[in-house]
């Protein structure tokens, strides 16, 4: 057996025993009624601005929701959506590129489930590794700035095609990066025909209402 | 022996197998006499940007210089990079979330390193994985762009650390993402302390001629 073989054959059954745990999480989370959503995308593309926007919307209108949250060091981000006020919990990954099944349930260990409307879990900045781990979430999200090039589905077209939604966020420098819209939609549509995609900016708050109702129905 | 005892002692094994790919690289690029550049960074920091702009700047120096550019998916960046005038090569790693020393060794058959001054080896975007993967060049820069947000090297500490030179990209958009420079380096203090650091602008060519001196001091 070369290296290469082995590798093939532990990555498959670490995904197998994700697989697993992935479906007891999805069983857990529908019998609570909470609708989970998880954040994919490159490091700074806004994942945690737009999450802090989301939490903050979502709790004015009364949903209840939570996140976790997951990077390799630091808990900033945790600490950065906390100002919501909804209950956050970070999770380090230490080296480890991307959130696994396994993660996520210890780091729900204590949480009621049955006292959320919501729950969003933000992964580790990277547009490549995350995309063959089920969290057991509902509704997967992948994000892209404006400024990250409209071809960026093309060149990472695994991780596109394994979200629900399409997400281009800093709408706000949009013109000063000169994004083009149409390019972006292009590429997302050649990976994943009919996508639904939205264009928001956490900043200025564009597009994040529109999102509300779209969380409200897949809920 | 479980099943992350495997995954551990697979990855050491392979990295193993990596580092005596890369020793024999960085041998053949020393005694060729090439100054090899590895450049890694989130998708969508400006690597191309920054490499095309450094390709032609270096040729109108005089100095002969090529790139090997890593992505999963589309020749996109070599197409645009071959705009420089430089030979270029694409290396598509398909699933893989990083280059190694092997595909770098494969990519370089029918090129006579003699004929070259510089090489620049441009990783797949990923702020984790390429980490791990000594490419057998002489000096590694890592990439973040003002837009990503000041904290982004202690969330990723080992890439920094990894690194030799950090490289802030898309000054331009400074003022409109009002990034702080002093933040940002002490980020990148904390990690690396003493570490070079510029500033530049692809686009503007703000801090370019700068690093022209930098490349020629370290050829």
């Amino acid at each position: 057996m070369t290296a290469t073989t082995r590798i093939v054959e532990v990555r498959r059954s670490v995904l197998k025993a994700n697989d697993l745990i992935a479906a007891e999480l999805r069983d857990r989370f529908e019998r609570a009624g909470v609708c989970v959503v998880s954040l994919v995308s490159s490091p700074g593309s806004g994942k945690t601005a737009f999450l802090e926007k989301t939490l903050t919307l979502l709790r004015a209108r009364g949903r209840r929701t939570s996140a976790l949250v997951g990077d390799l060091a630091t808990d900033n981000d945790a600490a950065r959506l906390a100002r919501s006020g909804a209950p956050v919990k970070q999770i380090v990954t230490g080296t480890v590129c991307h959130l696994d099944a396994s993660m996520v349930r210890s780091a729900l260990e204590g949480w009621d489930l049955n006292d959320l409307d919501f729950l969003f879990i933000e992964n580790v900045g990277n547009l490549v590794c995350p995309a063959s781990y089920d969290l057991g979430e509902r509704i997967r999200v992948v994000l892209m700035s404006v400024t990250e090039g409209e071809d960026k589905p093309l060149k990472y077209p695994t991780i596109f095609n394994s979200a629900d939604l399409a997400v281009i966020t800093k709408a706000d420098l949009a013109e000063a990066v000169e994004f083009d819209l149409e390019a972006a939609t292009r590429s997302i549509n050649t990976v994943r025909p009919g996508m639904d995609i939205r264009i928001v900016s956490a900043k200025t708050g564009q597009g994040m209402n529109d999102l509300m109702e779209l969380w409200d129905r897949r809920r």
